[in-house]
């Protein structure tokens, strides 16, 4: 693997014609903004460019320029290319199916710091908040002109994975980046609404995983409970760990979800414990102030078995 | 009411000792952040200042710099100074008390479109998104050190209006303040945290009230129903409406709110149902996409009014 420049992408992308790309599967902002953007950026640099991903587009994305241009791994079949460039993902297993069907040297653009480095070509910036942000410096580099279609999609990129500039990982770079995209015509109501919109079984499975809500020691910790009972069609829990997070007195929220009869998902999200403590007890892992990890036994035994290992932690 | 520039208000601002600071009552981010940057701006320039305020600090409030200086109208009594500004607030009445008992010309800083020019001097810039980006304009052209405190400060009130550069009203100069604020030190995951924290018992009420949901003209009204019962404490119902709001193929979101056994305030949000008409219709007013009203009647007899005027505009 060699590690390649900024300038050095564009040399590679400059002697090359013909460009496979793809991202990571469970496709979010970020990878698909970056694809979008990339894929416009490459087109009016006169080049073939075919996007290829390995997962469905979810719904909320069709308000991105182009996205009718991501291709399935069937429809594509077996394709060469000169280059394959792999975005926002950090390892092979990551793309599907896209590394079998697709020939071609690879070079990675990421910015994620688990980085494994599996690609020919790796472009990696673990400062970047988002992979969007070194796709707009790629653009702005060749001097290509930003498009509103490109603004678009590079926002959605940046804002997916800085939390609309609320996370920790928000430098004053990504916010002078987002500057420029609305300058060049994003409009952040229009992204955010579309990104925060959520299905009617979602809304509904939350009502109901929010009256599950328990504490303990004095409202210190806590927990919502997701049986596989409650999970009838797509409705996504990835929000869920978020309101017992947000209670004043907080300090473990934890979100419990039956896999099955003898196997229980455990969310962490923490203001002071270190939860990824609790997380490598049970074998799993994280960062220590968001963990998880997984529990044998009923949702009652995975909910003793845990808080047996917070409450000391918390004081009690 | 004399309109002044920026340049003019720096002017006022050193041909003066001694001043007294307040904003509106209800007191939010933006008015908090901007009053308490200017305090300490001020403050390095060897002026007196006093922060008086018409309202109690909500405690969320308390991880900004200085909040401490804020005073009470009765711990201040009846003051003189050289002179009173006024900060986001666009008419007399927002400041309570604190215009009987301070005796001093005054300077309103805002940035309402609403704004009735009220004071002596008035700096009004209603294409900002937030009285902070006045505020640290003013202290830019003073060419003053912008200190970690003053941008925590301005971050908040910044991100407080225009809902952490989510809104309409978020610009490129928006964003590219927020950006310098990131440069001097503010945190963006600190503050965000601290201003999504809510009270327990807000989250019980808004379990309680997501399940009141209910779907009308398959499923392009949602409605939540907040009655007086479930009110007990100190609850915020303010975040209620973004729940039915945020569900996929829901154009209008209405919460009702008990005032009495007579009287019911209605909130409304939509996509593109003119929901400023409805509330027109029973007296109210808003904007297209967000607009609020009373009923009177019964919660019941409410819903079946509403529903009468809302169901012919989402082509029922």
């Amino acid at each position: 693997m060699k590690t390649v420049t900024e300038a050095e992408v564009l040399a590679l992308i400059k002697e090359n014609r013909s460009f496979v790309l793809t991202a990571h599967v469970s496709p979010d902002g970020d990878s698909l903004g970056s694809l979008l953007a990339l894929y416009e950026f490459l087109t009016s640099q006169g080049k073939q460019v075919t996007i290829v991903l390995d997962d469905i587009l979810p719904p909320v994305y069709r308000i991105l320029p182009h996205w009718e241009a991501i291709r399935s791994v069937d429809e594509v079949g077996r394709i060469n290319a000169d280059l394959l460039i792999i975005l926002d993902a950090s390892t092979a297993d990551r793309i599907g199916r896209v590394g079998e069907i697709v020939h071609a040297p690879t070079l990675n653009i990421d910015h994620h710091v688990s980085n494994r480095g599996f690609t020919d070509h790796r472009w990696l910036d673990a400062d970047a908040a988002a992979t969007g942000e070194l796709i707009y410096r790629l653009i702005e580099k060749a001097k290509a002109s930003l498009t509103k279609e490109m603004a678009i999609n590079l926002y959605t990129a940046i804002a997916t994975d800085c939390g609309f500039f609320r996370y920790a990982n928000t430098k004053p770079a990504t916010m002078r980046i987002g500057a420029e995209l609305l300058a060049h015509g994003a409009e952040p109501n229009v992204i955010a609404e579309a990104l925060e919109t959520v299905s009617m079984n979602t809304m509904r499975l939350t009502v109901r995983a929010l009256q599950t809500m328990a504490f303990f020691a004095e409202g210190k910790i806590a927990i919502i409970t997701v049986t596989k009972d409650m999970l009838a069609n797509d409705e996504s829990t990835d929000e869920l760990i978020t309101y017992p997070r947000k209670i004043e007195g907080v300090d473990v929220a934890v979100m419990l979800k039956q896999r099955d009869d003898s196997s229980v998902k455990v969310s962490m999200r923490s203001r002071t414990v270190d939860v990824s403590q609790v997380a490598l007890q049970f074998g799993g892992g994280g960062h220590a102030r968001a963990a998880g990890c997984s529990i044998e036994g009923s949702i009652e035994e995975a909910r003793e078995k845990l808080l047996a290992v917070i409450l000391p932690k918390v004081g009690e």
